[in-house]
């Protein structure tokens, strides 16, 4: 028996690979990973286009019951496990991986588009990009967040910012919130860009200083936050785009 | 009309998205870029799927005569530009988009999986990495990737090396050549992670020291090579799998 752990790209139902919807089609249980990431459309067209019933999978059946249920299932029966974007995107994802592989389970990975390179759609360069990072919610003491930026801004290198969210409770952080969490922890007014909906058809892409672009409201989600680094010009011109 | 920019995957034609093969086949015209890299199946499988005729875009036509083949089409009928990987991996796809854009024709992304988030199945993480940089075939005087490394390194990141190519010639840098090149660049006997084939079914992995590594063959291309920075227990665990 094999578990299928499959991305299913960014957007929604249509952004799953051919050999992706083929090997979903082709397994008896469906399992949907839904606490790292937010799809932009219903669990229900999911099922409509694979014709499969999906159990949705939250943190806890995933790093606490997994034996009991996807890895139960992965011995028995061709099972795939669904995650948003592409597949090692969070640890949680290789853990069930070599969970299963611990118990001689085969695994097969699908992989798609995730997050950290459809930023490319900015004009930034993606090999100019340093480490990336996230803002939690609860981020009072935080400070990695700020830590990695002037890392990665010291070494001229843009700086991707993941920002948290809380499907289950359909929460989810904006760029606006994460500029103010930022404006205490970093120096100056950096040119920044916000994002919403990358990879579906009509993404939102702003560019502005931090003092502006906090005005600025985004209605869509997930979305993240870029602070560039040192600019190419041809990245300068594509920025202007927007 | 559209110009789509579609990411097509890592592997073969079945890692188009449904999303992607709906554009494709909606399509007039259907360029295909392959400077690069390289896909692993043939091109008559792409058309074969895709119902399409597929011209074959190299760098000089991109590049240089992009206004009067691609460019052109686009203006008069909805035209596909397919990326291996994901659609903006390199400078001349962002620089494409930008004169389609100056020229009024609108642009439509679609993102693939990319080589930069395939790495996560080795169990490094994701966020872990820093600066990705490229190893050129012609690198007698080239320092960037060691200096990439060595700044990666001090900051406890993981480096991945991208390895030239050149298609047309069918000439791929392996992960061989990339460890002779670096031998004499970087101190040290470090544990490297060599890739073959990542994003395909059956991608190939090995571990081990710059100087066992360099030994071992893949038979595969694309390669990559990555040098680990620090490693947490789950990474070094999941390493020990390869």
């Amino acid at each position: 028996m094999v578990l299928y752990m499959i991305g299913i790209g960014l957007s929604d139902e249509k952004d799953i690979s051919v050999r992706g919807l083929e090997a979903v089609r082709a397994c008896e249980s469906v399992y949907l990973e839904n606490y790292t990431s937010a799809l932009q459309c219903s669990v229900d067209k999911l099922e409509m286009l694979y014709g499969k019933e999906i159990i949705i999978a939250d943190r806890e059946m995933v790093e606490k019951r997994a034996e009991e249920t996807i890895l139960e299932d992965s011995g028995l029966r061709d099972t795939a496990f669904l995650v948003i974007g592409d597949v090692f995107g969070a640890t949680t994802h290789l853990d069930l991986m070599m969970r299963a592989k611990k118990l001689g389970i085969e695994v097969k990975v699908i992989n798609n588009a995730s997050i950290l390179t459809a930023v490319g759609m900015t004009g930034l360069e993606l090999y100019k990009f340093g480490k990336v990072t996230s803002i939690p919610f609860d981020n009072k003491d935080i400070d990695t967040p700020s830590k990695v930026y002037e890392m990665n801004s010291k070494n001229g290198l843009h700086t991707l910012f993941l920002l948290d969210l809380d499907p289950k409770k359909e929460r989810f952080m904006s760029v606006n919130d994460a500029l103010i969490y930022l404006s205490d922890k970093i120096h100056g007014d950096p040119l920044c860009v916000g994002c919403a909906g990358l990879g579906s058809s009509d993404p939102v892409i702003r560019v502005g200083k931090a003092s502006e672009l906090v005005k600025s409201e985004f209605s869509r989600f997930p979305q993240c936050l870029i602070i560039p680094g040192e600019l190419h010009f041809m990245e300068e011109e594509a920025l202007g785009n927007f």
